[in-house]
């Protein structure tokens, strides 16, 4: 059966304050306990998890990375509360934009497709 | 105010059958009444608009665009009435997850962005 595929991005001051890799990165923060191994296991480069992390902490009123300072590249990181709150809604709306697509009109577009 | 940016894509046998692309490039053959006046109005090149009319055929049981045989790259092309349904069924579901997304966990990832 034809799925949806769903993305969903936070514009906010010209920058996409959270989207599905913000979210995904999060989550992988939260799991290695820092911002280059979270980078690793996603095949992402430290730099760009970085910049990521950083636009993040500039779009939020409370940061929602926080590093340990003067500890470089290696140094841990953690998700914040304010962060665990942030993907949390995020993960929310995903959920109920998908609940509010799946309906009729998808049944409608579905059954115009090819068999598969 | 932060907005919410919504991408849906239909997926069919590993292929993009419908998504915010060819819902647009729809419009554009509606429009101007060819492939190639659509693809310059999107600033995309002909052979891309073309891969995403042929992918859209291939996925749907009736063809969405129909081309005037044998008049090369420059001839008419108009979109069928399955075309117009599905575009209709696609800009229907792409508004209902948007009304979906649209309340209580917006709201909480709002508020705790910066003011802008």
């Amino acid at each position: 059966m034809a799925t949806l595929k769903l993305k969903l991005q936070l514009l906010h001051n010209g920058e996409i304050a959270m989207g599905p890799g913000k979210a995904e990165l999060l989550d992988a923060i939260e799991v290695t306990g820092s911002i280059s191994a979270a980078a690793r296991s996603m095949g992402m480069s430290y730099r760009r998890a970085w910049l990521l992390v950083d636009v993040m902490n500039r779009c939020f009123a409370e940061p929602l990375v926080e590093t340990h300072p003067g500890g470089g590249k290696d140094a841990g990181a953690k998700v914040t509360e304010a962060g665990k709150r942030a993907r949390e809604a995020y993960g929310a709306l995903v959920e109920m934009a998908g609940a509010g697509a799946d309906g009729f009109a998808l049944e409608g577009l579905r059954r115009m497709l090819k068999p598969e």
